[in-house]
């Protein structure tokens, strides 16, 4: 399989899981720039915003909304940053599209804002897990 | 008016306009990273991801999607990083939530990656001249 998202949302490759419905699956960034930082992908394959379906971008910022509130909810975050890098000349290297959610806190500006990234997490499933458990409260109070 | 885009969507203050509908406006940021950079704002005043509706969100994003389109149409972009920063750690300086859609072209990466940013656009009337005739355009074909 060609496309590594397509292969993470087939179960065929590895990933820390944060949230997963019918259409769209999130995952951590194996590169990320914060902790916790999480991909919200479709689970039909498009490349950008040239062809993804509004609908599909609607419903990827919500799943995007719960989990930036999730990572607020925790000591991840007091704020985030919420993205879609679109196209080569926007920093995209996955073609298939997909919402960047970056937990952020006071304090961390510079270090982002000058490019010194983190780029690794310590403890990945632990990270994960402080979302995934975050994210399921939110998710569940929302359907109540 | 202590909100700054409420005064610009009430028309009590100046900006230069890409699109409108009943629920949204998009405008030139006056402090552009690239040229072409555009804030899609909801006309209903909320802060932050934690207050805004999903529903404010969804649309946001569908109006984003129509502008990066159309830059993506025209000389002002091949790309673009769609966004939004979500609380001050995030950068968020203006608390009336808004999406970023930046214009991206190959070439530029450097120089926004290394933060040296535009933030100055020497002809802000005619690029926002080339948005809005791209936004119409597509706009228009979407609806036939
Ligand atoms: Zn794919
Ligand atoms: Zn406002």
């Amino acid at each position: 399989m060609s496309c590594v998202f397509c292969a993470i949302i087939a179960g065929e490759a590895p990933a820390i899981r944060i949230y997963e419905d019918d259409s769209y699956l999130a995952i951590l960034d194996i590169r990320p720039f914060t902790r916790g930082h999480t991909l919200v992908l479709p689970k039909r394959h498009s490349v950008d915003i040239t062809d993804t379906q509004p609908e599909t971008l609607a419903g990827m910022i919500t799943v995007g909304q719960l989990i930036a509130r999730a990572a607020r909810a925790t000591e991840l975050a007091d704020a985030t940053n919420i993205g879609i890098n679109d196209g080569p000349a926007a920093f995209q290297t996955v073609f298939h599209i997909h919402l960047h959610v970056l937990p952020r806190r006071t304090g961390d500006k510079l270090a982002v804002a000058r490019g010194m990234m983190l780029r690794r997490d310590a403890n990945r499933e632990a990270t994960g897990a402080i979302l995934r458990e975050a994210v399921a409260r939110i998710d569940a109070s929302q359907s109540d």
